[in-house]
């Protein structure tokens, strides 16, 4: 199999890199608007060849990962408008991503699968690839009633073979389990530490700050462009999520003058959370 | 030096833990209401006696660490009116510790050095004692007016010998840093796991949180009780936090509106987060 990666970034390095390590792909080519970073790619071995545009990138491939910001997705699905290959993607919302590839793919919208590898990390670039990023690792594939069974059936292997456990879901449902889990925390946690960072002791503030605030924290070290283009794409979600967290934290304030009840849902929610932790 | 801890646990456990690896104290007599907790603590080298209360621990100490819940203090602090050890202890708020001691250890306020390890951990009791716990940490003491000197630097010098970096401040300085680098993040972890795991969907929204939901609600595992003390014990700190926090995601949810703005708070946070990460 030929592989084209449109933007060797973290997630299109390590699935270039999982998919080599399984044999599953035998020649890669990249495209992405630094060089620099093409050049560290083939340099890493994520990469064989470097296109000038995704239209020749794609040429003779026979899958296509679209691995850029989803801003950029209008201009790289018109360019694959008639290419032959199977073509998936690994943006982080999937409703914008669907208007887009209808828009912009034309009968090609056939051969699309949209995909969100839920592997993130504040390391980005193809110097932070990774062959094992996906093992264990959940992906979402949104196949749409135009997508064929053909297209879906060979992303969902590609992924096995970097490791990850795929599901399929609709894309409205996929942008609100992520707005709960992953997009309000991330707001939450940039929120936080712009909070502290804007206070006259800020210093003083960070120093004392330990463990608990830095895995907290983690992820408002996360990209400041992706995120901002995840919550625009998301926005209704999100406000949805800000919403009930904002009555929830009420709710919390309140209880702060009644000390059992309190207790009780942090008692709920630690038991929650270690549920979970044991069961994943 | 001849060492009571009233409470082996996660703290109390260590700080003899480390101080015995540091040769800096000889025997260590424990107190405590788990009887269990106590046998272990003797099995793992924590503790070399049992006592029966805290007065009878302090007898023959030189120092004692109070590291039981803070509710138990009233009770521990009349215990300890007429020992002639330097008194010390872990809690994580200092206003309320320090009002109780007024009250509590009468004449003995002098001996009395009130503390705070940030250290914390989800785990406890003393099979997550750990010589090594307090290493690089920091400590902050809150010496009163009436505290001597000596005592002050007896118990500085006592958590050196454990690794960790003593500061001193006012003990309301110490509640409202620890508000807000501490306590407030706690509770938005434990708001954001009860929101989850109350929503009719919550098998399925635990089952696409990833990394960034496992290090975002880590301190969601932390003990419920202890932290209904604290809550209770730092109210109005605690609430002045939510609010301001209430106030910043108001300017967010309003951010969504505008890319932007939202961008550039993202990336301000980013900014401030790793040059803290980095400079500590």
């Amino acid at each position: 199999m030929r592989l084209a990666v449109i933007g060797v970034g973290l997630i299109g390095g390590s699935f270039a890199l999982a998919l080599k390590a399984a044999k599953a792909v035998e020649h890669v080519v990249g495209v992405g608007r630094n060089s620099a970073n093409l050049e560290l790619a083939r340099t890493r071995g994520i990469i064989d060849a470097v296109a000038a545009d995704p239209a020749s990138a794609a040429r003779h491939a026979d899958l296509v990962l679209v691995a850029a910001p989803v801003g950029q997705y209008a201009r790289i699905f018109s360019a694959l408008m008639s290419t032959k290959a199977v073509i998936t993607d690994g943006g982080s919302t999937k409703r914008d991503v669907v208007a887009t590839a209808r828009k912009a793919l034309g009968a090609n919208l056939a051969r699309f699968v949209p995909g969100h590898p839920i592997a993130g990390a504040e390391r980005s670039g193809a110097a932070a690839a990774d062959a094992e990023l996906f093992r264990g690792r959940r992906v979402v594939l949104t196949p749409l009633k135009e997508t064929s069974a053909e297209a879906a059936s060979v992303v969902e292997e590609a992924w096995k073979q970097c490791g990850a456990r795929v599901s399929r879901m609709d894309p409205a449902e996929h942008d609100a389990v992520l707005a709960t889990v992953s997009h309000l925390p991330h707001l939450l946690a940039f929120a936080l530490v712009h909070e502290v960072a804007r206070r006259a002791n800020s210093a003083e503030l960070f120093s004392f700050a330990a463990g608990g605030f830095r895995d907290f924290t983690r992820i408002a070290s996360s990209h400041p462009e992706m995120w901002r283009d995840i919550c625009v794409a998301n926005r209704d979600r999100v406000l949805d999520e800000v919403r009930r967290f904002s009555a929830k934290l009420d709710q919390v304030k309140a209880l702060l003058e009644r000390p059992a009840e309190l207790e009780k849902l942090f008692a709920e929610a630690r038991e929650a959370r270690d549920k979970w932790i044991q069961s994943s």
